[in-house]
């Protein structure tokens, strides 16, 4: 049981959780002994409803650019799990140190508005970083956990408490209650949902059921929750991390990044990527952000948004 | 052995079971304690027979092109192993909303048939797939389990059961009772044979013989039953999961498919390429089976069927 | 134990063994509680002596260039932890069925020789290869152990027994006793080098300390014994089982291959590659073999030869 | 355990050391169980402190280059764990025998000085590459440790006792005490800080907080102590170990360290590459070492440099 944490923790890396195998797993019923009612039942109890997806975007564009990004530092490189070393900080104080500013030096420069998705706690080591980030006056703090806990493996009350801490914390240094979540885990707990809807977020950000928003139901029901799905194959964490995952060209990922992007154009719908400062902020991987930056700046009918502004836009076109 | 089941899950990922190391290995005998005759009934048990390649393809065609899709969803992420979370089960849902209307649509658009293998429960979670398969008339339904069992690990009654539960319902919700078959752990049983021959199937789709159909023998005898092998460098899910598996570049892949399909042109012998519409149906992947319909069509004397109609066909030439 | 035990199973895929660690690693001295001495002999215990790069190659030759395919087959796949299944059995049974044609025909159609280094249970298995390998007339038939065992991990008498086996069997099937061995792990146990002495091989082709033949040391004497390195990175295995390894783009492996070659050309050495028939045999990367050895062949001065001769040749020039 | 370490060791492969997950990590408090004190302790033992980065280079270069290479050859294929067998040593004897001689070579054609981090034990076990450094005068001697040990798990007197022993060691076999440390495990222990302070090291280059240099803090006060960060993509470990680890095309590779020096030319920053005899220098990679130094030469305003060369003139010009 040991060797297999220490096999998810090695395999999840710097970047969100891998969908962790639960470690019951052995005591799990396997789903050809359930019935049809459980299979139902489980399908159904969180789930992708309606649509949001808008006949056009603001001023008649053809498709949404949400760019994201998680800005987990430090909380992801040893203070979540308590297993810090002084190497592994080190990599986590890249993000505030090296990568941040140029990170969103780029953005300024090209005059493109961004969601910072931020565990509490990467604030708390670094605060200056909230200067960074406001200095534009368009870029959007949102939520990301206290110290990017793995949520989805947390009892309810622990989890609403993290949370709320979060949220008092980030209000308090940044003057803005944020509005928008994304789960640590890049998923939820049976409580999530429920927890964010009473705690009053607009939207989510951690589910993988569309390219396009909509919204999310529970068990069978409107939940009223705007989801804004996020996808691994536009995560720049999974393939930039070669010494415990795997490495990808940067080259080769923008080009996978152009296509997803020329699919959400010639579909009018929505383009999100979500980026980390420690992983997309160094040299040979900024450049590529540059140059995505800019091919889509060469297309006509582009609305960059934050993801708070998206958020509001679709629930109003849906007249939610 | 926790920890190395939890592993396996972990490598499997979304797509077909890796060849899962028998979890007694330690107390398998290595092959060097081996009879020969040991080693030969081993071998013999099920294997590649008599090849089933055909002098030509219909209407003197050179290669015949066969495209098969997966219909996963929900049951390779949770449901089979009874260890869903939202967010897994979110993945999944993303195969019937987003990814098979995108996979059909350029299917119908190409006028390319294609053979969809199905897990029953993934119709049973959206019965709406059939109508998007049905719709252009010349689909083929086949079957992939109840819902992704792992096959080769279950008992012969357990194994033939839920086989025939699938068939059963599908039959019921298509109107037409499937005769191909491919197992969902890519990989047969001590039983699978046995338990597909009587069930009536004309074909099976799960071996690697080959680049060619061959019939399978049993204990050395023929059987009657046509095999359209497959190849995981023909497949779609081993190299497009870059959270826990493996990431390729798509059009890198690409060019190995062309490769493939030029090798198979140049031998006037079988091209099937298996995917995923949760894997294949992304915006950066659908543009590659796009442009290698085009690369396909682009020749002459290609003919492109669905499984079915090719067992069928091979079967006859050959005069069983 | 068990855990791990399967994650080096996993890990191995169906190419020559990776470096297992040792199963009572927990209990080895880690080496900087080690004394100088025991370094020493540890070190000197095995290891490269005298190079036996020549002057020249034969008729003035820059470069020897020496292909070798290992023939492993179903004993990779299943016959040699006695884990067989239905489906690995399959993959393994492509190599003498689909791909050993079409590798040997391409030599063939290129005039080109190359040194087959086979577990005898291949042949066993199916002995039709013979002939096919034959059939040209200056291929080389060298052995890679009984069944693929684990030689590093036997101890010396089942070691012994096992290749004394498969030398009596490969003698008998072919007509000529086999004079090259090459371990089925890659790898010497403590006992390897005195029993392929005292079994009168004229050379090994497993050990990787240099680019160029060298007589291999015992314990700081020479022993005659003829060393033909390999490395992973002129190995087919480890790149291409995209299921449960790695996966590389077969062109971007063409041009290591080329590079690889160049620098042999231009230091005048020697470029050996190791390939697999059932990995290098599918369509899409024959065509990578073939246009290296066209590459290879568009230059002068180059000597392609069996191991065996090249062996030969190095002994002779070294007046060994 | 067993199996965790098992793993570890296998995903440590030939490079230096994985973020070695503690292997008490189910007895490690969370982080969302810790206090905001205890957060600030654990980031503040030893963080980054002021920059280093000088107005301009010497000369009034725009950029310093830092060649580093670690010279692990057999320690990290077998000695440093006690795991040595016969392939594995093979395999680090390369380093000394056909690497160290071409990657030299290749530096003095160039007229490049390089940093040699070495574990004392390769040139116990080969001194003759010694000489092979020294040759052109202006190559840097400098240390990694005993043996490779894992500095990072030794408790203090073991760590300080091997560090000493090396540093005499080298210091008499090479005439010149060293005044650069490199972690083995590119990772401090707790007390590796106050050891090379202790020792009178000038400067580290383990860490990663930065791409320009900087100063150590402890525990918030400024140490003097220099650092020359390091990065995983600015290595050749992680990607070219295509048995157990990764593989990554080595052209795809030099692009990306040709993008990690534009961004250091643009910033007027600094461009440090660490490699190791025994993974860059075989010839598929040699070559785009080769390449790289070429693209970089063809810039104006360029200072090769070595690493101590680098450190004193940061230091000096920071007044420290």
């Amino acid at each position: 049981m040991v060797a297999a944490l220490l096999m998810l923790t090695l395999l999840s890396g710097c970047g969100p959780e891998v969908r962790a195998p639960n470690t019951e797993q052995s005591e799990n019923e396997p789903g050809w002994t359930w019935s049809d009612e459980r299979v139902a039942e489980t399908v159904n109890a969180v789930r992708a409803g309606r649509t949001l997806q808008p006949a056009e975007w603001p001023d008649g564009a053809r498709v949404a650019v949400l760019l994201s990004f998680d800005v987990d530092n430090e909380t992801v490189t040893g203070l979540r799990y308590g297993d810090a070393t002084v190497g592994s900080l080190s990599q986590g104080q890249y993000g505030a140190r090296a990568a941040l500013p140029r990170v969103v030096g780029l953005l300024d420069r090209e005059g493109v508005p961004a969601s910072f998705f931020i565990p509490a706690v990467s604030l708390v080591v670094d605060p200056s970083q909230i200067g960074v980030i406001e200095a534009a006056g368009h870029h959007e703090f949102a939520v990301h956990g206290w110290i990017h806990e793995l949520n989805s493996s947390l009892d309810a009350g622990t989890e609403q408490a993290l949370l709320q801490r979060a949220v008092d914390y980030m209000t308090e240094a940044t003057g803005v209650r944020p509005l928008g979540y994304r789960a640590p885990s890049w998923n939820f707990s049976p409580n999530t949902l429920d927890i964010i809807r009473e705690m009053g977020f607009l939207y989510d950000s951690s589910l993988m059921a569309d390219d396009r928003p909509y919204e999310i139901n529970a068990n069978g029901e409107a939940t009223g929750m705007v989801e804004l799905p996020v996808e691994w194959i536009l995560d720049d964490a999974p393939l930039f991390n070669p010494r415990v995952d795997r490495y990808a060209n940067p080259r080769d990922v923008l080009q996978v990044w152009k296509d997803e992007f020329d699919g959400a154009y010639a579909e009018r719908s929505m383009f999100l990527l979500t980026m980390h400062p420690h992983v997309i902020g160094h040299r040979s991987r900024i450049v590529v952000l540059e140059e995505l930056i800019r091919y889509i700046k060469a297309h006509d009918g582009v609305w960059f948004a934050t993801h708070l502004e998206a958020a509001v836009y679709v629930k109003e076109q849906a007249g939610l």
